[in-house]
């Protein structure tokens, strides 16, 4: 008799997610101890030694809630008990800095990423499951930042990999369950002042009962082609900047006012910012209503002033040249 | 004592709306009665004179619901008490095809394009507001058909312009209530059985309460954004496809894989679906899923063999080239 068919779905997941991997790297699980964490240690330990991998454990104790610790230690006795070696506890103090979730999420990455280099692991794996993607859309819908906000989280980004983000995360509680694993439940997972608990437990049912079955699997097929389709847009403006870029030595950058006029908007409005901050202006205070104003001296050139940009910057429009630098500009 | 801003916000887009036009030019909008479209009839009659454009009015009987035709004269008749020549009935029989919804739209189109074309109008104006757009891109998500989908409505596509596409719904109310103009409220904007009033009802306010006041904006410019990425999109895969067809000549179609391997994958998806669809398979058959298995014979070459396609196509890769033709291909 074969594995329950969730094991089979997941354990296939991660072989998948590891087929380039060379002989003998280090793999690592991330393990919280939940549901999506767990069955992606517990196929690891699985699939690895078939593949011919190393496979190890980090669980970060993130020392925000009573018994963290001890909780941690259970997640770190479990990787050692499926034979994931090394199994560490990594212990971090998170900040205050854009709220909870964002300052537990750097932390929390920053202590990967340092475990991940000290172990030299070649790849550490991450249990985001297809509602996580789907809730993670619908995030970015809400701040409405566009196709970019849409493309949800990666499958594989630098040493990180989702090997879980096409399956629900049921299935990983059935895999739990199949193997007689017991997943913690993390009492932040259902604290609503969380916009993504309140996303989980009151916007995805809504939707699924009103739109129909099926949703979060349409978001995360349009996470999917929104991650291409703004890969491929960045291609175009990065060739198409360095088309219209007459220099961007020092702190000014100077562009072909007819060549931009060539480009499709979307190609436009790329371009520009990526200009905005060659020439030094911070990517988060960008906004896309600066990059609106900049567009319209290409689009409605009626001998318009400068416009000022974040970072004591501004563009301007001089004889066919539009001209990003410190303002003002002499 | 100026307008109520209600009022001035609406006259001032359908001004913005007008910019391009020529004098004299027939501008005809379309009103079912409802706040929306009723405001915006009366913003064209108060803008059009001072623009010196002539204006009319067209209002569809659908014959759907008992009464339609006396409301249809109703609207007529304030269409003419607000100086709107013509006034117009499209009285239109409306089928089954597609949905309830699908048919009343088809037929509705099919007489107001009738109507413009017979009466030689510039543009027709119809009343779509930003809660409009939020529910179609909401529609399009659940659908997850990916960005085209998320583009929404247009706020121009061919004689169509929607000048009210930026503002909300409640400035049409507004707007309506400050002229003492009464509007009509469809019952088919009630019926629960209808997915678009399910949206409106239920899905955009839990969206409202549970991600913050904001979501019908950010879902509209998401869907301006996304529908700028589409288009710049399609314009790198029309040129893209020219320089991988090889030929394009009857029945069958052969592009050069040497040259769609080195395209992102937003824009050879797009150039595979294109050539399936020159090749004569249908665009409403032709799936994501069937794209994505030719896209394999590009990217997972491992001497496949053909995929079938809708319209009794298939696609087959030989020698370096691909090629979409009647199957069996010989």
């Amino acid at each position: 008799m074969g594995p329950h068919p969730a094991v089979a779905d997941i354990r296939r997941a991660v072989r998948e997610a590891l087929a380039d991997v060379d002989q003998d790297a280090l793999i690592l699980a991330a393990c919280s101890g939940g549901a999506d964490s767990l069955a992606l240690a517990a196929a690891l330990a699985f699939v690895a030694p078939r593949m011919r991998l190393r496979a190890g454990l980090l669980t970060v104790d993130h020392q925000l809630q009573p018994g963290s610790k001890a909780r941690a230690a259970t997640v770190k006795d479990l990787g050692e008990a499926l034979g994931l070696t090394p199994a560490e506890i990594l212990t971090v103090t998170v900040g205050k800095e854009g709220g909870p979730e964002a300052a537990a999420r750097e932390a929390r990455y920053a202590a990967l990423d340092e475990a991940a280099e000290r172990l030299r692991a070649t790849a550490v794996l991450l249990g985001h499951t297809r509602d996580d993607q789907a809730e993670t859309v619908l995030l970015g819908l809400a701040r409405g930042s566009g196709p970019r906000s849409l493309s949800g989280m990666a499958a594989g980004s630098g040493r990180y990999r989702r090997p879980l983000l096409d399956l629900p995360r049921q299935t990983t509680v059935a895999a739990c369950r199949a193997q007689s694993l017991t997943p913690w439940d993390d009492p932040h997972n259902e604290d609503e002042r969380y916009t993504r608990v309140r996303v989980r437990r009151t916007v995805l049912p809504v939707l699924e009962s009103e739109l129909g079955p099926g949703v979060a699997q349409a978001l995360a097929r349009t996470a999917a082609m929104a991650r291409e389709d703004a890969d491929a847009l960045d291609e175009w403006a990065e060739s198409a900047y360095q088309n219209c870029a007459l220099s961007d030595i020092g702190e000014s950058v100077k562009l072909k006012a007819a060549e931009l006029e060539k480009l499709p908007t979307a190609v436009r409005r790329r371009v520009l910012r990526r200009a905005a901050m060659a020439a030094g202006s911070p990517s988060g205070a960008l906004s896309a209503t600066h990059v609106l104003a900049v567009d319209r001296l290409i689009t409605h050139w009626r001998g318009q002033k400068a416009v000022d940009l974040p970072g004591g910057l501004s563009a301007v429009r001089r004889y066919g040249t539009l001209i990003f630098a410190i303002s003002p500009i002499p």
